[in-house]
């Protein structure tokens, strides 16, 4: 497994991961507030998890002297904030390319959801979450939501993987290997809460499917469940151009309007995927709640689902952030893709190539998802007193030179296979390209490829 | 520099590169013909540069000893032939992201085009083409189609760096650093081609830049030029939708006419890069002359030039193939990319997941990049008696775990980090993740950052 491992770095035994403390000297530190400040050969200083101080690295060798502190040294490279993966289904990446070129209803109907009627477990639930956790952390991920089965074993993957994470607490209304109906959903999902609550890293939504699956009875219950928990909702909205028609034969009303009279829209935060088929009025309602829609471009180009209109949310006072869906329909947990395919989508759908800027992309990867899981006072920026949640990009390759705008870079040239390094609350998950994991790149492809048998057992398509 | 040379392996002195005749044995073998074949467990066997035959690995185990043999094990790798880049500006690598997010006319006005006439040099070219062709090669791009100035110094970079290229000799009307007008572009091309044909890996196209650019008197010199020396014609075309009516109210037709009154479609091949803004009519007329366009999504994307139809350049029999444009424009040369850009914008605009599959994409990658060049008989397929234009890209990692489909993984999980090993005519010129040029990653990254210090003396606009 020489040629797996290198990918992401040595084979060599991990270095202790450096914990809490530290200096990180780096070419170019952006600090996402204040918005578009790129500072140069700067060092991030860190002290019990958290940012302590941002300072040119010559005042930083008088302050913070390489003989009281440990130092590391970034010298091509940029530091900023970790990605926020503000949507994803992280057990489904052990669906990843299952079925791919589908038409979404063929899609859905018969490979995924057969597929996951037959498989879905607390086993399959811990070990794609996992390997999911590892992915995202490769890829400068440090912060994810995600909405799934069995949210009890994503967690104890989450918490093991040590990446920071929202667990959407879904909740349906027809039978599935996890639960039989909303009641039980949501039973199983406030036991998964009051076991893991406490738990650092960790924090959890209410996480009604969509509206198009959840009835307005639930949407209510829900609702004063969030008000009295005080915990987030998170639901998929206007995915599909169908959904609005369907919804006003079906209820009268439109899916934000069942939002809005079941009382969804005043809880403490809601954090919508997609909202591809939103109009004006729509997104000012949204704008007034202080809403979150979460942009997930490569999921809504692939199943053809359209173009969210991110220059319009932005207009409109929505939080923006930006989200990978599940494996199943990306087929990576990658944000440096979505910063991409969100600005080629921008452009071309708005026939402007200013629109979208990399700023703003990397805003939404950053602050704009922090905000959106209401932890905007905890992570997202390199401020003094939050999190250290922080990566470092290596720009050393002649693959991406010539430099002349990191923030440019970062979108336009970057994957994730530039990530060096990656701390989330002061820890090292990754440094100098080697996943510090508990888990071996080796153990996590022999989970992925375990399940791998299933595939003719469960749907009746696909080769 | 440790990092980035671990970006493309080890840093360990490289092994002398294998020559000309070998085993490679891959878990999963693409030929490309028969279409949509995957060869499970086969053994490419190399021979005097050339793909001599494919067979089961049990079968060449007996026939192609390992004692008789050098054997290149590669258990958890797809091998395929290498891509073709059918449209690129190679030495606008050293342009890379100097001016993104720009409207289309301030990026060549105010960017771009001011920059090419304070830099362009044979120095410039020479350098910049030899990091484009780095990037390619580590990439798994085996030709690439180029058009820009000063060919000499591109055909010497392409030359010493091993890659398979066709020199479109550029002409304009205008005054550049190069040449004064089109008699002195033609001179210089001609001139540049006299010196080079015989090299092996090296061919000739007649590059008129584009209908708007260009004379009728130059077309119709080049077309007889084309047809004398038996060179295909490279050209933009149709890129943006303002083209075909500029054309009509300067010259009464559209730019597909004028290249028809000129003699272009009657030469021995027309290559025509973008072909955004066709009719059907026109896309009959090209497919009528066996012409092929070049499809370039993320540039297309990136400057809102708008969406190329490839569905319909298939249906109509336009031979239909893949460019990364320049890093000025995309800002990476990378074929995965195009792959993937190219169906995102495909079901997207098509309003059909289904659109545009991966072996199809895959298809205009390889074979069909090869095809629209008139090199489908020595490359683009792993047919016995074709060159050994051959790379590997491992899905050894859980990064790219489970895997179902290999054609899958290529388009939809892949990035060119996973590329293992390039082959050239059967000298390897990537192996084990290891780059094997003339040149070091680190002279690579040295020449691309030399150019960075005019940033700020040749154009208005940016920071």
């Amino acid at each position: 497994m020489a040629t797996q491992d290198r990918q992401n770095g040595p084979t060599t035994t991990p270095q202790p991961p450096i914990q809490e403390r530290f200096v990180l000297a780096a070419a170019w530190v952006i600090p996402m507030d204040p918005p578009g400040t790129v500072l140069t050969d700067h060092a991030v200083v860190v002290a019990e998890g958290r940012i302590a101080t941002l300072l040119p690295i010559t005042e930083a060798q008088t302050r913070y002297p390489q003989s009281e502190w440990p130092w590391i040294v970034r010298p091509n490279h940029v530091a900023l904030p970790g990605f926020v993966n503000a949507h994803t289904h992280a057990a489904m990446t052990l669906l990843r390319g299952i079925a791919d070129d589908l038409p979404l209803e063929r899609w859905l109907n018969e490979a995924i959801w057969p597929r996951e009627q037959a498989l879905v477990s607390p086993e399959f639930v811990y070990e794609g979450s996992w390997i999911a956790a590892a992915e995202m952390i490769a890829g400068g991920i440090t912060t994810a939501l995600d909405m799934y089965f069995f949210p009890d074993a994503a967690a104890q993957a989450f918490h093991e993987a040590g990446l920071r994470a929202m667990l959407g607490l879904v909740t349906l209304e027809f039978p599935t290997p996890y639960a039989n109906d909303a009641d039980a959903y949501l039973e199983k999902g406030l036991a998964a809460w009051e076991k893991w609550r406490d738990t650092p890293l960790l924090s959890f939504a209410l996480a009604p499917h969509a509206p198009y699956t959840v009835s307005d009875a639930t949407f209510a219950r829900i609702a004063a469940l969030a008000n009295e928990l005080e915990l987030p909702v998170h639901l998929h909205l206007n995915e599909t151009a169908n959904e609005t028609p369907q919804s006003l034969a079906q209820f009268g009303v439109s899916p934000l309007e069942r939002l809005a009279r079941t009382g969804i829209l005043e809880t403490p935060q809601v954090i919508a995927a997609h909202g591809v088929h939103l109009d004006r009025d729509e997104l000012v309602t949204l704008g007034k709640y202080g809403a979150a829609l979460v942009h997930c471009p490569t999921s809504n180009m692939k199943l053809a689902s359209g173009a969210a209109d991110v220059t319009a949310w932005h207009a409109h006072g929505v939080i923006a952030a930006l989200g990978s869906d599940g494996a199943a329909s990306n087929n990576r947990l990658d944000l440096f893709w979505e910063m991409r395919h969100a600005a080629l989508l921008a452009k071309l759908t708005q026939k402007n190539a200013a629109a979208l800027p990399a700023a703003t992309l990397l805003e939404m990867a950053t602050l704009g998802g922090a905000k959106a899981l209401g932890l905007g006072d905890e992570i997202g920026s390199l401020t003094p007193g939050k999190s250290a949640d922080l990566i470092t990009v290596s720009f050393e390759s002649f693959l991406t030179r010539p430099l002349f705008d990191p923030i440019s870079h970062l979108v336009w040239v970057a994957d994730r296979e530039q990530v060096c390094d990656v701390w989330i609350a002061g820890v090292a998950k990754k440094r100098d390209h080697a996943l510090l994991l508990q888990k071996s790149n080796t153990q996590l492809a022999v989970f992925a490829e375990k399940w791998r048998k299933y595939r003719k057992q469960s749907g009746p398509c696909l080769s």
